[in-house]
């Protein structure tokens, strides 16, 4: 066994599913849970997601050897301070937050002597569903986790997060925050934008009786992330501003080049464009490179 | 038996699938295809989909009742003189492009006395593959065709379109070529662009092997259609050129509003956009609006 005991702050698909993956590979003894509302922590102890919780982040916290904070990313800095008390000596900390610097500045604020052992993490993963009705043990399975260790973090620290990681059957990479925000920016934040502005633009351009006979597949594949939820995502927003403007930047500078040369009536620099974004789609989403014309 | 000839120019997916489901339906007594290649023309006849073959479009046409041209529309204005000479007295002449008012005039400049027996339509369906083997006769069932008839179109000839429609189990709309094409610029041309965008932009941003690896199932999702084909994307962007450029306008207005929401640090404001968006997706594509976040 790994752990002993497991605390987890935020029960919801990625924190739950976190619990159940360690439960089956019986890497853990015990998994306290703490969130805010007891019908959620009842209902997880049904499931067999935890084994006991705690409304109190400090109490919930208190003899766990591994303490995963699963919240928005704007609630964490709060929770790192409240749980700062009952964190015990050399308990390790970490998170599952989809921006790094921002939540390495927050622990590093509010954490204090307990930072060396706090670990930024992030899995990348998430399904169609959420909450802890959601949950399973195989989210993780072949799904890519980054640890992003700052300089002061404990090389054992890190270990213990990456060992945790390993048992849930996904693949751990190690990166710095900065890189990591910027790849995050390009790959999901600026899509998730682009979705949530692209149905906006639809529904200030016409009346949705219309749009809603007329959208076909490729409109609802293409906005799918338009549904993720807004508070998460204005979290993720604000904290990876300057990554996210900068793909925001570089992607309205691209769009602007298409408006210019459907302008211009340039087929030639259309084709090109689109064959090489083709091209290269067919290298970064292998298996995923079909045709959809409509 | 609603035809006793009919003849396809054209024979693709949305050509031959048209070809499948008419001869289930009993509705077709023979279909004659005209293609460059003589290699998927005879893949063609011995899928059933077609009964004979020519490769001069003046010849495929001649004797038969009903002409639909399934070509990328850059083609039709070419096709439409060539079969003129070979199109019979009362034939009837329709398409299959995604872009109406453009190929309108194209047939009014081409096909001369026979222009009030052409109509347009646009059949809203499409699927991960293309060419003739991946035809199938129920492309069609339950998804919508849009026919756009002109003043001088016949009252007949769009009844015969709208009952060769209602055979392959699709629902048929009518309605003026510029509504269809301000409708389809921003449920289809537009995201198209945009999908084409941002594998563009992920492209020049980084080197591929990071986004590859990180790329997860939403990146997937946004881009499926920047794997369409270049030719007939280019052809459409052309056609539609001031309903797309309008609604490419007001998308990078839209955007714009997140990128200064972004840099105020305005969380409210994009939590409202965000809200609203989602609360809009879900009436519009209901059914599919499930959370996704990664």
């Amino acid at each position: 066994m790994l752990l002993k005991r497991l605390a987890i702050i935020g029960v919801g698909l990625i924190g739950g599913s976190l619990a159940l993956a360690l439960k089956r590979a019986k890497a853990v003894g015990e998994v306290i849970g703490c969130a805010r509302t007891v019908s959620e922590l009842e209902k997880a102890v049904k499931l067999g997601v935890l084994d006991r919780y705690s409304t109190d982040p400090e109490q919930a916290v208190r003899g766990a050897e591994l303490i995963v904070v699963a919240t928005p990313i704007g609630a964490m800095r709060g929770i790192f301070a409240a749980i700062r008390p009952g964190v015990q000596e050399g308990a390790v900390i970490t998170d599952a937050g989809s921006v790094k610097a921002s939540v390495l500045a927050d622990a590093r604020a509010a954490l204090g002597e307990a930072y060396p052992r706090f670990v930024g993490a992030h899995p990348i993963a998430g399904t169609e569903q959420s909450g802890v009705e959601a949950c399973w043990a195989d989210l993780y399975v072949d799904h890519r986790v980054i640890l992003t260790p700052a300089e002061q973090t404990l090389p054992s620290a890190t270990a213990t997060v990456r060992g945790m990681w390993n048992c849930t059957g996904a693949r751990v990479d190690v990166m710095d925050a900065a890189t990591h925000d910027q790849i995050l920016a390009y790959t999901s934040h600026l899509p998730h934008m682009v979705a949530y502005s692209l149905v906006d633009c639809l529904t200030r351009a016409e009346p949705a009786g219309a749009l809603r006979r007329f959208a076909a597949g490729g409109f609802r594949d293409i906005t799918r992330i338009a549904s993720s939820h807004p508070i998460l995502w204005r979290d993720i927003a604000l904290a990876n501003r300057s990554a996210l403007l900068e793909s925001l930047r570089s992607f309205s500078g691209g769009l602007e080049r298409i408006v210019h040369a459907v302008e211009k009536g340039d087929g030639e620099a259309l084709a090109d464009l689109f064959s090489r974004a083709r091209e290269a789609r067919a290298r970064l989403a292998p298996g995923a490179d079909a045709q959809a014309d409509e």
